[in-house]
């Protein structure tokens, strides 16, 4: 069993002054006939191996947003994979179609699997990267992704969903879970139904896991998100203090799971 | 808006070797005929005042437990006050005794937050404590005392709830709740019905309460506790991960509700 030390996170934030800036690298990779172009972000100054995370985007696509997310891990002290899920790195702001490219992924359970196992590969052949600490985080689509790369027994110490759609193992399957979950959910998001989040609980407990859930009150979808208001969904809704809360409880969840 | 730093946390770690080593004094205080026994706690290495933390214990009264997490509170750079609710300092080893001692506090709600409102002054009166910066935590029965303690409008910046029943407020009151709630609850802890916590959860949205519950899956009741299993009681189980990270989690919130 694993000791919780916050003294990581804690000895992150301290040294963090003296370090050079974040690179960034693109990183062009194959799903079959499509091409997914991803961003790879770390501090080069050191040249040491540190935990890798994968970040899976909403269903915008590979935006601002989930790079904005990698830098930040980046600026923590990991190696941060900004992964493309859709192909050519494309983008959206309408969400109709974000809707489409999500559902075309999701209607295809297996290759969703497979297509972000192919962006947890990307992190692990990064020579940054300690391929024995490993987590993947996403939001809305990102978070419903990393829940996916769980049940398909991916190796990975954790997982951590933002205002994701809290999928279920595929119907009849007994998923062998070997990452912890993290999953922070507004309790007001109107994208889930009450009874969906408790059988997802109910799921997640009948298979062992080693799962815990954050609910923030009075909080809608993408509370993550500072321009989750921008598109004109009422469902959407920035939150800054479930945003800073949800933000710090992930870096108490990596200072565990990361621990030698 | 407060900002979460958890940069306080981080700072009070460091410092903390540093420090002369936590002291303690007994508390004795009325509430009507009933003579009430006490714990504070600080370090001493220093006379600046500092926030302060209430800490109520589970239904075998002022035990060795409820001081040990004070005395804990204290080695992070708080004052803490380990209230007495049963009187005489009293506690027991017995399920049967422990439970009569319970509900006879339960059974008078006003009664049973004004002695924790007793136990709260207590903690401000302290010449060690800033009162602008105050919270409550408890255990089992203790969890249930501080969100009473909420809904009584007491003047905090917030409580914490491990393994608590989760109370209702009284049919018909509307509580002005100047305290941010945070619920630590084991998803399968035998004593709490599920459409209960559903309830709770919505009673709290109903008064736009600032809550979070994080829910741990898999735990039993009095989790916290690595004397939990002792008691021949099936439902109560110590569990060493689910502890590791609520202490960790109120950390986060005590940095960010006790930010300036």
């Amino acid at each position: 069993m694993k000791n919780l030390l916050l003294t990581i996170t804690v000895t992150m934030a301290i040294s963090a002054p003296l370090r050079a800036a974040v690179v960034s690298e693109q990183v062009t990779y194959q799903d079959g006939d499509t091409q997914l172009i991803g961003h790879i972000y770390y501090d080069d100054g050191s040249s040491k191996k540190r935990p890798g995370v994968l970040v899976v985007h909403e269903w915008w696509g590979l935006d601002d947003y989930a790079k904005k997310r990698a830098t930040m891990l980046a600026e923590l002290g990991y190696v941060a994979f900004a992964a493309d899920m859709y192909g050519a790195g494309k983008v959206t702001e309408h969400p109709d179609e974000a809707k489409e490219w999500m559902m075309v992924n999701a209607a295809n359970v297996p290759g969703w699997r497979k297509r972000a196992e192919l962006a947890l590969q990307q992190l692990k052949l990064h020579p940054m990267t300690d391929v024995d600490k490993t987590a993947a985080i996403g939001y809305c689509f990102g978070g419903a992704t990393v829940v996916e790369l769980a049940y398909s027994g991916a190796d990975l110490d954790g997982v951590a969903s933002f205002h994701g759609s809290l999928p279920l193992p595929i119907e009849g399957e007994t998923p062998d879970l070997k990452a912890s979950l993290l999953l922070f959910h507004g309790y007001a998001d109107p994208f889930l139904e009450k009874p969906h989040v408790a059988l997802f609980k109910e799921c997640l407990t009948a298979l062992e896991a080693d799962w815990e859930m954050v609910e923030y009150g009075g909080v809608m979808h993408s509370f993550t998100n500072p321009a989750a208001d921008q598109h004109g969904m009422p469902a959407l809704k920035y939150d800054a203090i479930a945003d800073q809360r949800s933000w710090a409880q992930l870096q108490v969840f990596f200072a565990e799971i990361f621990a030698d």
